[in-house]
This record gives C-alpha cells, sequence and structure tokens, in this order.
C-alpha cells in the first residue's frame, strides 16, 4: 500500500517584511501577526521558475532520505496552478529533465489551488497502485508572487513562495486513511486570475472556509467512526491567521490548540502549506493520527485522516 | 474495479476545409490526405470556451447513458493544456458549475497533451479506488484552435477542436490492463507555447514518435506476456496520417491494418483523439483486447492494454 515515506520542502531566503508592507497600507502589526500571520513572505529569486522550486524541494528530499534514488523514481507529480512557461509543456517534464530523473518517468501536473495537496496524495497513490508504479514525487509549488499585485491590499500581505516534495511509496512511516472531497465552481469568479492578476473576494472566501471546513472535518471524522478525541492535530490550510482561528473556533468539541497553526515565516503557501506543516510539527512528533484540509480556489475542498502505518 | 463504461465526444459542426487551407501553402490533396489525414478541421465557435467542449461531450454521454445520473458523479477530472480563463480556477471547477453536478464531486485538471488520455485513465481510475468514489467522468478537451497560428504551416492543416467524456465506474464493460509510460523534458522545446503561440518541430516530433512507440508497444506487450497477435486493434493517438502509417509499418510483426486511423474529419485532436478511436471503432466491435498508446507534448508517452471484463 502506497503511503507517505518523507517530506522535504524548499522556502526561499530572500523575500518581503511583512510589517513594512503592513505599514504602506496603514496596517500594523496587531493586524499582521493577528490577522495575516506571516512576518516574513519569501518570494523566488527573478531567474527562478516553478520547476527551480520544485527540484530544491525535491533536492531537498533527496539529501533527507538516503534511500531514496534518483533512478528508483517512476511517478512525478506536479500541484501548480503557476506553472513554467505557459502551461504547455507541463512543469512536471521540464522537473523530470532538471533532476536528471530516468525517461521512464510518468510525469504530469495537476492544477489545483490551496485544497490540492490532499487531492494530489490520492491521486499520485491511486495513480501509482492502478499503474503498478513503486517510489513517486508529489511536488507542490505555486508561486503566487508571479501573479499578485504588489498593490493589492487583500492579496499582497498574504503569500508566500515555496515548494514541498513528498515521497510516496511501500512500507511508508503514514498511511492515507479516509477521504472527502468538494467542488462547488459557482464561487469560482471568488479567486481567479485575469490578465496575469490574481483577484481574491476575501470576505467570500473567508465565510466559505468557516462555513465549510468545520463541517466538512466533522462529516469526515463521522464517516470515519472518529471522534474529535481520536485525532492528534488538525492541519489545515494556512490560509491565514484569521482563517485558522475563526476554523479551530467553529470545529466545536475539538480543542483549538489541535490546530496546528505555523506561518509566521512563510504565508499562505497555497498547495505547500499542509505539507510544511506535515514536515515541521506531524513527522517527528509522537502523533498516530491526524487530519487535513485543504480548501480554496474552485471554489475546491478535500479533507483527510493521515495515520501511523 | 473500476473501468470504463462509456465513451462519448462533441465534435464541432462547423470547421475548416483543409484542402481549401492546403492550396494557401501549395499543398495538394495528395498531401492533404495523404501526409496530414485531414479533410476537415473542426473549430469551437467564437463564444465557446474549453468548458463548454467538456460540457457538451459530457451531455453527450449522459444522453449515450440513461443509468448514470448526475448527482450520482462523484469525480470529474478534465485533461487538458488550453483551459478556460488563465489556468486560476482549474477548468474542472467551472464544468462542474455548469453541468449542475453536486459539489461532493472531487474535481481537478491534469495536465497533459497528446498522452493525456492513457494517463487520464489510470489517474482517474486510481484516485477513484484511492478515495472510494463510484462514478467518475474523464474528460478531454484541448482547442489547439486557440493558440495555433493560421499562418505557420507546421501546426494549422493538423489539429481539430474536440471533446470527449468517459465514465468510469464499477462493472465495466472495459477494464484497464497494463500499462506503461514515459517521460523526457529534454524534449520540451518541440511542442511548446509561447506568447501565446504553439510551436512544433515537427521533424523532432516524428521521429521521437517513430522511436519510442513501437519500442514502447513491443516493451508493453512483452511486460503483458502477449504478442501482437493477441491484439485484435491498436489505437494510437492520431497525431497525422503520416506518424500513424509509419508507428504501424515500423511495428513489425504486426498487421498494419491493425492500427486504426480515422481522423478525415476531426483532425489531430490531441488528447481526444483515442478516446475517439474507442468511441468509434472499439465499444460496438467484437474485439476483446486492443492496446493504446499516447504521445507528444511533453514529451511524454503513455501506453496501455483494455480489454473486455
Amino acid at each position: 500500500m502506497i503511503g507517505i515515506k518523507n517530506i522535504a520542502s524548499y522556502v526561499p531566503a530572500a523575500g518581503i517584511d511583512n510589517y513594512a508592507q503592513g505599514a504602506k497600507f496603514d496596517k500594523d502589526e496587531t493586524f499582521i501577526l493577528g490577522k495575516i500571520g506571516s512576518a516574513f513572505l519569501p518570494r523566488m529569486a527573478a531567474d527562478q521558475e516553478t520547476s527551480d522550486l520544485c527540484v530544491e524541494a525535491a533536492n531537498a528530499l533527496f539529501a533527507a532520505s538516503p534511500k531514496l534514488k534518483r533512478e528508483s523514481i517512476d511517478c512525478l507529480i506536479v500541484v501548480t496552478q503557476n506553472g513554467d512557461e505557459e502551461g504547455l509543456p507541463h512543469t512536471a517534464a521540464i522537473v523530470q529533465d532538471k533532476l536528471g530523473l530516468p525517461t521512464h518517468v510518468a510525469a504530469f501536473d495537476i492544477s489545483l489551488g490551496c485544497s490540492g495537496y490532499v487531492y494530489g496524495l490520492y491521486a499520485i497513490k491511486g495513480f501509482m497502485e492502478a499503474a503498478g508504479l513503486k517510489n513517486g514525487l508529489l511536488i507542490t509549488a505555486d508561486p503566487y508572487s508571479k501573479i499578485v499585485d504588489p498593490e493589492d491590499r487583500n492579496t499582497t500581505m498574504l503569500f508566500g513562495d515555496a515548494a514541498t516534495a513528498t515521497w510516496m511509496g511501500e512500507d511508508a512511516v503514514w498511511q492515507l486513511g479516509k477521504s472527502k472531497f468538494g467542488t462547488d465552481g459557482s464561487g469560482a469568479p471568488h479567486l481567479k486570475v485575469s490578465d496575469g492578476v490574481f483577484f481574491m473576494n476575501g470576505r467570500q472566501v473567508f465565510n466559505f472556509a468557516l462555513l465549510k471546513v468545520p463541517a466538512h472535518l466533522h462529516e469526515l471524522l463521522d464517516e470515519s467512526n472518529l471522534q474529535a478525541r481520536d485525532i492528534d492535530a488538525f492541519c489545515i490550510h494556512q490560509g491565514s491567521a484569521a482563517i485558522v482561528d475563526a476554523v479551530a473556533r467553529r470545529f466545536e468539541e475539538g480543542e483549538p490548540e489541535k490546530f496546528v497553526k505555523d506561518m509566521l515565516e512563510t504565508g499562505n503557501t497555497v498547495s505547500s502549506s499542509i505539507p510544511l506543516l506535515l514536515q515541521n510539527h506531524v513527522f517527528d512528533s509522537k502523533w498516530t493520527r491526524v487530519a487535513i484540509s485543504g480548501f480554496g480556489v474552485g471554489l475546491s475542498w478535500g479533507s483527510a485522516i493521515l495515520y501511523r502505518g
């Protein structure tokens, strides 16, 4: 059974001081820390492409996983909506070449935003099992710096560039349990790109998350015959401090402190936010069962239970 | 086990007379029929978007499949590299809304070109099995009319717009057998979009197909313990008449006439070419085992065995 063997990431060292940026919009430290949640927003360099972020994350994964050999990789999925060039070819093909992976790799991109990691986990596990593959890389890299208008106060204080790489294979530490997904395209206009610039209706997205995510997590637990107390931690998409706090409070009977919050130095990294939490808070923990939930562009959402195998 | 229950398609009635277009480039009927293979190239209307092609194909599938109910759909994958808007949100979310599908649908796009249907079959089967889903739609829609320069003689005579919809579920007529995939991103420059315009190095792509596809099919047969005579038909991507003919001839020990060729009224429809062959030549046949192979943008290729369950 294919599960999660390891996770690594790449967060650019350079970036934006979000206090300084906040001051430009008359926002004080209380707002930046309490509502946005991020003091620093990493930014890819001018000479970096999305595929370069993928390569950095994958190389970090190789460095952290001595048993993982390049020549053993037979599957590569890149989750992005801001890939290289103009989307043709797919970024995964470019990453295959830049990483020096063998040409027998099955590679494609999945187009999803902040829900992308949850979908991506089941897509790569399922694809690998259906096609009989053994070692997969699930990469997330969605650098919103490409599309965010630095003058748009609704978005420029939120997003950070990052990439993550997840090694999927047999005999994994973490296994995928029950999952649950959803899509509401009638909300597509709330998060979209027009003429190369990202637009977000923050209030609508906040309301969507608050209405959808706690209920979705409860339904997932019910269908899994689990109680909130059976879950050691909730790793939900780090949209903003306000969203994580509001979802945690709305999720009744749970303890809000079980909702991991960690975006101070990264910002909202889109589909990379959940794997960053898993890498930095879950993998070396004593926890045995965590819930994940991603939500955003589409509108799209997905939640799942992960457990130690 | 999830398999292929039905396939339907949408081919726009309007389009381009390829003889007239050929004349513009001093190409006669022998060239248009013998090398290109398409007398007519369907074109979407100015007021149609990629999602509209998807909706037409899905509605054709609903019409052809009385047992398939909209409310029973729980998975939707759109294979495209020319989706709606600017790729954010994903086209699948827009299609979910336009089709009036329930919001518990798991929906995402896969970014792949002419190899996309083969990958898409295993991706949707695997995702559905991993996530416990029951009725999926695999939609292909990659209207190259959006990106082809009508003055580029290397591409404008080749591509046609179309969309297909495949119903995936239990108790299917056709099951997915062994598959084999590959990617070589060093060939990415041979097929790419720059500044919104598609470029193809035809000679390189032809050589790639001729070198790769027959060998790949032989390897797949070997790994499946099958001989060429065990395969009733080969449904390979309809890149051009010249490519299909050359691959069929190069594939030794096979009978070239087993390679289905049908692009006269459609052109090269990218990821829709293989499902169009399956719909029009395989589903109502007495054949019990066919091989499929897609190849193109990436470079990317994938081959698989389909068999009656």
